[in-house]
């Protein structure tokens, strides 16, 4: 029987992380330790390699989710396994998972089998705090905003125009949307309100964007948290807010280390949204981890249309990044079910299907190529997958340009991820990036839509519905449709509808609605309702999760 | 002029954590470290400690709280500090603040001027993340309730009877009383609901009464949600939570080890309200520093009425503790400000107001010597209390069997404290604790209300109002009526007038609501409505809070 990932997490051995940051150039005085496998990373390093020549940056991403599951999270950790396998020194940069979705379906987000990161218990509950300490500030900004109005409003905010939400980390659907401030005068001003999950917070987009505690500031400053009578905009700054807000997240900021299965070094930090943010890990630690190792393996959220979209086209525009090569996992069992097949029978052969299929894999490795960065496809493959079906992805790869190398990291970590290990290394040496951003930031918001939509999805065009319309018209007479724009879209399918899988053509790409991240910098277009705040399911994870008297955590996955 | 305490405690040259340890009998091993100056002590300590012959624990506790300040954490930590001037081998056991009140009007709880808890800024705002545990915990469970009732409520819970709110450890008064569930079908069931500041949470009198992570997840089990259609309590159990919660608080019921300016240790852990709990910190951290030290200081929550009171018949009842002396903090200023001066003329000498107002303190002393435990009252000095003051109050406590040391420790650390301390250690010395509990655990529910309102508050006699007549019956139908009883009343009068200072008289006791905290173990009777959820002011402590570039925190007191 296989064992479970906590299973195999907790017969890891692991090193002391002091030992794992030693190995990673990291000097012992600019660790923070929590415990003796996790650290957080002071400011001090970071002047202390910034003449550090950059390592080169690889992103790990995906065709379009499915039920069937990718394992980004898990080729990404065993691809990392793996380089350091191969005497590079690679390390791997991560999002920290929240823990709404441990508590209800989805489980924790450490990687699987023998490419997890640990310690997985810790990682998957409070880790280090960051989450909370976003929660506290994203609460704060909440509770002076209602206190200003309840103290005489002299920002005169409109309460019917106020965006910013609170906020919970878990899933909580009861909190969706609520009427606060009842009970009387000394309650407030009753209004419509709602939480989201913490992760969701443009807390969580700024912090993954700020470059330094001074940048934050200033971000959290620029948050617009609704409007006033007449119209203008009202800041954080304006509440006076930023200052304790930045406080708050004087810890929060630093990236914090822990390490794989096999010890190699992870900067695990940040993790925002990947529909209303941008998915990825913070800014801070990928640059760090740039000058630390000579290979960064990282990840963005959902399938590449959303994911690697946003990583170039924000992440790497924002922070000057310029990734070398892209490595675009899918699975024989993804392709398949893009191509129409069941769930219960993906696991027979069906080579029809898979080329039915594989055209969502081809959509992608064609979306990539137009950013100028190389890709290798890998297949994070099952014991149902036949030999036949993996030559024919394999042959698709090559006969569009692109390289091809299969995975079993799952299975055996590292070992499984040789391979694949070894011909991103062929590429970082044979096939140099040639990196561009998809728009310019000089176009207008909706000709940026537009070309997301058009080039990337495969739309015929957008539509743009007259509320959202509003939005960009008061966006850009605010002075911010210089910003780039973060699509929010089902992550399913390349169109707006979560069923048109494969490929999809001569659609329109409908916008309904158009919000702004002043803080984050950057627009967000909705393409539908959103869900900020999951619910749990009938059964939640959390009734199986345990802990015996030994501290032991069982049923966590 | 003055420094500020965040200046103050900004300039101290904290010990590594390790050495503070070290000096205390803590094997580094046993040591979870928070960065440097903090750390979490393992489950292992407590084993390899069981053996150890047991300190003497003084409790400080104070006369009833006025707006001119009394200093009882601040004279706790200056005691500890003297103490340790003195050769002693004395730790500290306090509570961990709460980040709302911060951000609102009251500032921190580390003490103050000389006599502070450091890193002053990390304890104030996360520490090591207690209080965000103890949040998730809370609102996992709320969100359980919620799923529970939404995915078929096959517990027939009827939603009008929930006791159990959510909680955001923010001063947030919007959040009082809220609907949630709002928005149609798949957001739940409307219904009333609120929030509390997260340390109000039974969560947190339970992580403070838990002696092991089996016994917490046994008291978290037994939480009552609320009742079914036909009456029956729902409990944590009911819904399989309790296993998840402890979890999630596996690090958060570890003891937190801290130093004070001058290196004194501090066990720094949990910290629950004083009105709907028992205000006192963990039974873990207290039982483990008797372990550690020849003499433990510790400080329980408001006047003595309460603090002291709850500390006896709750946490040393439930906890097997003998307390072996009290230490009565007072001010001269308080005393007049009992005595009915306003508060704006408590800096001139006035002693026939003082004799007015005396009969406070004289009262907390003669409720004290009804557990059997000796009393040092002590004054907190200001640079306006004149000598003439000083000698009348040392005068009176004599009379009254009790010892007397005034404290300058604000001002001047242990070294101000020395006085007390040989005070103190003359006490322990010579006059043996013969500590008893106030009632019998047999009683009913109505007779413990009424011997605590006659014997400690001076009452008369009681009335219980219709609702908690019925509750009283329901608890003891439920088989609950042994539990020791926790009264919640307004701090600042003995009596449940707030404005009736002094010793008031004659009064009746008036009890609105009785509450069960079935998991933490006591039923809770309320005088009056107690806020659980406090507000910000009109110009809340955070907009003055700062962070500059090298991350050094400003406005924080």
């Amino acid at each position: 029987m296989f064992k479970s990932d906590i299973q195999i997490a907790q017969e890891a051995v692991m090193d002391p992380i002091k030992e794992v940051a030693k190995r990673a150039g990291i000097p012992e005085e600019s660790l923070e330790l929590y415990g003796n496998y996790k650290a957080k990373l002071s400011h001090e390093l970071f002047e202390n390699v910034k003449d550090n020549k950059d390592g080169k940056l690889i992103l790990v991403t995906a065709t379009n989710p499915t039920p069937a599951g990718e394992g980004k999270t898990t080729i990404t950790v065993g691809l990392g396994q793996a380089l350091c396998k191969l005497e590079q020194n690679a390390i791997i940069a991560l999002r920290e998972p929240s823990l709404g979705p441990c508590m209800g379906i989805k489980g924790g987000a450490a990687g699987g089998g023998y490419a997890q990161v640990v310690p997985m218990e810790d990682i998957n509950l409070h880790f280090t705090g960051d989450i909370h300490a976003i929660g506290a500030v994203n609460n704060l900004l909440a509770s002076m905003i209602d206190n200003h109005i309840h103290q005489g409003n002299v920002l005169e905010i409109d309460p019917r125009t106020i965006t910013w939400k609170r906020c919970v980390d878990l899933n909580d659907r009861a909190l969706r949307d609520i009427v606060v401030g009842l009970g009387g005068m000394l309650n407030g001003i009753p209004r419509q309100d709602g939480f989201m999950i913490t992760v969701a917070s443009e807390i969580m987009a700024i912090l993954c964007l700020a470059t330094d505690l001074m940048d934050l500031k200033q971000k959290l400053g620029d948050i617009i948290i609704g409007y006033s009578y007449s119209g203008k905009p009202v800041t954080a700054r304006d509440l006076n807010a930023q200052g304790a807000m930045a406080a708050l997240l004087k810890d929060a900021i630093k990236p914090n280390l822990v390490q794989t299965l096999e010890h190699t070094p992870v900067l695990m930090h940040g993790g925002p949204f990947a529909n209303i943010a941008h998915g990825c890990n913070s800014v801070r630690a990928t640059k760090l981890a740039l000058k630390l190792g000579d290979i960064v393996v990282t990840e963005a959220g959902f399938g590449a249309d959303l994911g690697a979209e946003k990583f170039f086209d924000i992440k790497c525009r924002k922070a000057d990044l310029k990734p070398d090569a892209v490595v675009l996992v899918t699975t024989i069992r993804a392709l398949k079910y893009n191509g129409g097949v069941a769930k219960e029978d993906l696991k027979e052969e069906n080579l029809e299907a898979l080329q039915q299929g594989i055209v969502n894999l081809e959509k992608h490795i064609e979306n990539v190529h137009k950013f100028g960065v190389p890709v290798v496809v890998t297949l994070n493959q099952f014991i149902t997958d036949t030999e036949a079906e993996i030559a024919f992805v394999k042959e698709k790869c090559e006969a569009l340009g692109c390289d091809f190398a299969p995975a079993k990291v799952w299975e055996h970590g590292g070992e499984g991820g040789i391979e694949l290990a070894k011909k991103v290394l062929e590429v970082l040496e044979t096939k140099p990036s040639e990196f561009k951003y998809l728009y310019d930031d000089a176009l207008s918001i909706k000709e940026k839509i537009h070309t997301i939509a058009t080039q990337i999805y495969g739309a015929k065009d957008i539509a743009i519905e007259a509320n959202a319309a509003k939005s960009i018209t008061r966006i850009e007479s605010l002075g911010l449709g210089h910003l780039p724009v973060c699509m929010a879209k089902n992550q399913y399918s390349l169109s707006d509808d979560p069923k048109a899988l494969g490929r999809p053509e001569g659609f329109t790409t409908t916008i309904k609605e158009v919000r702004i991240s002043a803080g984050a910098g950057f627009i967000v277009a909705l393409t539908g309702n959103v869900m900020t705040m999951p619910g749990l399911p009938k059964k939640p994870a959390a009734e199986a999760i345990d802990i015996d008297e030994k501290g032991v955590i069982t049923g966590l996955f």
